[in-house]
C-alpha cells in the first residue's frame, strides 16, 4: 500500500480538465491498494479516486473491470461509478500509465467486524452475483486452484520450510485441492477478493465495495468462500470466529440460496481460497527482502485458516 | 512520507468521539509528512487532518506548535486550526503516541509556481510574521547554521565525497556563514521551511500554510531567504527563476518592508538556508540504505542553490 508515483498539482489539473467534474481543489495521495496509486481528488462539484494503474494488471483487463462498476452501480450496487471523459473514455494515459477517475464513497474498513456487519456483507455479496449476471463481459480466473498449485511448487520445498516447517506439506495439499476441484457449480462475476480492507461500511451497512480488480467469472460460492475466509478469523488465523462465518453465511442465503452442489463443495473452496492466499503470500515472502520498508503478509496466518477447514469445514458449512 | 501506523476504524472512531465534531464517515491514510503519519478524516459535520507524531518532534514542543495554529488562524492568516477535545486538550494519545485533530483546508500544492503564486506566498508568509507578534510562546531554532556546520562536519568528508566531490568544500562553508551569521536582525514565530508542498493554493491565491512542525523564533528575514530558496528554482537547484525570487520579495515587501540590515543580509541568510538542506539530506542520505524503497532527496540540489548565493547573492537581492 503505496503511493508510487508522484503528480504535480499541475499535471493533475490538466488531467481533471478532461472530465466533466469542476476544477481541481484538492488532491491527496492515499496510502491504499498494493498494485496502484491512489489519491483523494476533490473538485468543485465533488470528490473522486483517482487511481494509477503501477503493475500486477494487465491493461487490457482495464475496460472489464472499469465498465463492471458502471454496470452495478447502475443495478443499485454499493459499489463506486468509473467517471468517464468528454470524450466518454473511462481511462486515460498519464505519464505512459492508464489512470481512471473514480467516484468516491465514504465509509471505513473494519477490523473487527460484527455479526450485524458480517450479515451484511453477505448480502450485498449476494446481491453483487445476481446484479452481475447480465454483464456482457467475462474474464477468465487467473488466480485458481491449479495456480496456487504451481505457485508453492515453484516456490519450492526449500524456500518454503524456510519460512515455517508447515508450509512445504502445502504442495500437495495444493494439488489434492486442484484436482477435485468442482467446474459445474452456478457462475457469475465474482469479486474473489473480499478482504474488510475492500468493504466501507457506516455503522452496520455496507457503503461500498472497493478494489474489483481481481473481479472474474468463476463460482459464486468460491467468492463466498474467499470471503468466508477474510472475514471469519483472528488475523493470525489461529482463532476461527464462528458467529462472523455463520452470519456471513445467513446474509447471503438471505438473498441467494446456495444449492446443495455449492453447499457441500464449500469445505473444499474454502480451502481453495486459503490456498491462494497461501500461495501468494509465500511467493511475496519469499521475493521481498526482509529488511524492505513493506510489510511481508505472514502466510501462515492462511495455513491456519487451510488446517481449520481441512479440519473443520464439513462441520461448519453443514447445513 | 509515509503513514507508519495502521489505525482500525474502531480506534478512529474512538478517537473521534472525544470530539465534538460528530461521528466518524471515512478515514484514508495520506502520504503526506516526513515525520509523522496524517489521515484526511470525514465526520458528519467536516472534515480533518488526523497528525500521528512519530518521530523527529519533541512532543514537549507540541503545544507550541498547536498553540501557534490557533493563534495565526485567529488572527486571519490561512492556517488550519486546532482542534481541541471535549476537555480542552489540544493533543491526545493513542498507542503512546501523540495525535491531534487539525482544521482541513483545501488546495494544491503547486510544483511549478507562478510569478502570481509567488507573490502571494510572499504576501502571506509576511502577514504571518506580523500576526505571529502577539503570541506567547516561543522556541528556539534548532537547525540554525551552527548545526549545519556540525552535521555536515559530523558525516565527514569520505561519506560527503563519496556522494559528489563537491560536496566535503560544504563544510567549511557552512563554518564561515555560521561565523558571520548575524544575531540582531528583527525576529518573531517563522515557519522555517515553507516549500511549495508546505503551502495549499486555489488558483493563485494561497489558501493555507501547513505543517508547522519546524516553526520557531529567528530572524524574519532567514524564513524569506528559505522560502527563496525553496521556491526560486528548478527542482534540481541549477536553474534560478529570477521572476520567481523577486515576485516573493516583492510581494513580502508589500506586507513589511524590509530593514536595510535585512536586506544586506538577505545573501548569507540564504547560503545559510541552503547549507541547512544540503547538511540534513547529506545525512539521510549517509543513513538510509540505496535500496531503501524510500527517496533519498539529492543534496547536490540545494549545494547548487548555495553556490548560486555565493556567486549571485549580492546582486539578486539588491534593491
Amino acid at each position: 500500500m503505496a503511493v508510487y508515483t508522484q503528480l504535480s498539482a499541475e499535471t493533475l489539473a490538466e488531467l481533471i480538465s478532461h472530465y466533466n467534474v469542476g476544477g481541481l481543489v484538492s488532491a491527496k495521495g492515499i496510502a491504499e491498494g498494493v498494485s496502484n496509486s491512489n489519491w483523494l481528488i476533490e473538485t468543485s462539484t465533488a470528490r473522486f479516486i483517482l487511481t494509477m494503474y503501477e503493475r500486477r494488471i494487465d491493461l487490457s483487463d482495464l475496460p472489464f473491470f472499469l465498465d463492471l462498476l458502471d454496470h452495478l452501480a447502475a443495478k443499485g450496487c454499493p459499489v463506486p461509478r468509473t467517471i468517464h471523459d468528454r470524450e466518454g473514455a473511462s481511462f486515460r494515459w498519464l505519464d505512459g500509465k492508464a489512470v481512471a477517475l473514480i467516484e468516491f464513497l465514504p465509509g471505513v474498513s473494519v477490523d473487527h467486524p460484527t455479526e450485524g456487519q458480517a450479515y451484511n456483507v453477505g448480502t450485498v455479496l449476494a446481491e453483487m452475483h445476481l446484479a452481475a449476471e447480465g454483464f456482457a463481459s467475462s474474464r477468465a480466473n487467473t488466480l485458481g486452484p491449479a495456480t496456487s498449485a504451481q505457485v508453492l511448487a515453484e516456490c519450492g520445498e526449500a524456500a518454503l520450510a524456510e519460512i515455517d516447517p508447515q508450509l512445504p506439506a502445502t504442495i500437495a495439499q495444493a494439488r489434492e485441492v486442484a484436482e477435485a476441484w468442482p467446474s459445474d457449480l452456478p457462475r457469475s462475476i465474482i469479486h474473489s477478493d473480499l478482504f474488510p480492507d475492500n468493504v466501507l461500511m457506516r455503522g452496520d451497512e455496507v457503503s461500498a465495495l472497493i478494489d474489483f480488480y481481481f473481479a472474474c467469472t468463476d463460482a459464486m460460492a468460491y467468492d463466498l468462500a474467499v470471503t468466508h475466509a477474510a472475514w471469519s478469523f483472528t488475523s493470525d488465523g489461529l482463532g476461527y470466529r464462528a458467529e462472523i462465518g455463520r452470519s456471513l453465511l445467513q446474509g447471503y442465503e438471505s438473498v441467494r440460496k446456495l444449492g446443495k452442489d455449492e453447499r457441500e463443495a464449500l469445505p473444499l473452496l474454502a480451502q481453495g481460497a486459503a490456498l491462494r492466499f497461501v500461495s501468494s503470500r509465500a511467493q511475496d515472502w519469499i521475493e521481498t527482502p526482509a529488511d524492505a520498508l513493506v510489510t511481508r503478509k505472514d502466510p501462515m496466518a492462511f495455513v491456519h485458516r487451510l488446517d481449520f477447514y481441512r479440519r473443520e469445514g464439513d462441520g461448519i458449512f453443514a447445513e
